[in-house]
């Protein structure tokens, strides 16, 4: 069984070539947003949530991305009403968002 | 069916309160170290190893840690020797290293 229900890792690489990068769609506030409404509503910690950040998970034309593992479901998003959608739908609801995926 | 056949997420927090953490154990370094390793043999990309650094994974007590998606199966380690041995007999042998298992 996984240590936690649901692991997102949110891409917040920052390139320094000038090519595009998650960082550059807000991804380190994005991820800053979902753990602290995962904490508020009780869902973090063993057996449950936990939200993190990552290096380059290196699907940077994908991108901003997150992967939610141990499905090894991959989303974008776009703004914070695309997290909410994948934490309730998907993380709460079981059902992955089929418009955000990245396949 | 999962984007990387193996995806491992080094933790390498710094923690700036006294307290320990892996990146006391020289986390950033073993991650590099086995990243190289990866790349050089051939093994990186995508249906093949992805190697990352995350933020605190939230299991600091049992630190250094790795853990290793889609199969969510976690490690701690002291040296490259161990890296190795994740790599030959797991990633590549696909059995688990249980010596360095933590549950």
């Amino acid at each position: 069984m996984s240590y936690y229900s649901h692991h997102l890792f949110f891409c917040t690489n920052q390139r320094h070539d000038g090519r595009s990068c998650c960082t550059q769609h807000g991804a380190q506030k994005m991820r800053d947003y979902l753990k602290k409404k995962v904490k508020t509503e009780g869902l973090a910690g063993a057996g449950g949530i936990r939200i993190n950040t990552a290096g380059c998970l290196d699907r940077c034309e994908m991108g901003p991305v997150i992967v939610v593992y141990p499905e090894a479901v991959w989303y974008t998003y776009v703004d914070t009403e695309d997290l909410d959608e994948i934490l309730e739908r998907h993380l709460i609801g079981g059902e992955p968002v089929e418009r955000l995926l990245v396949k």
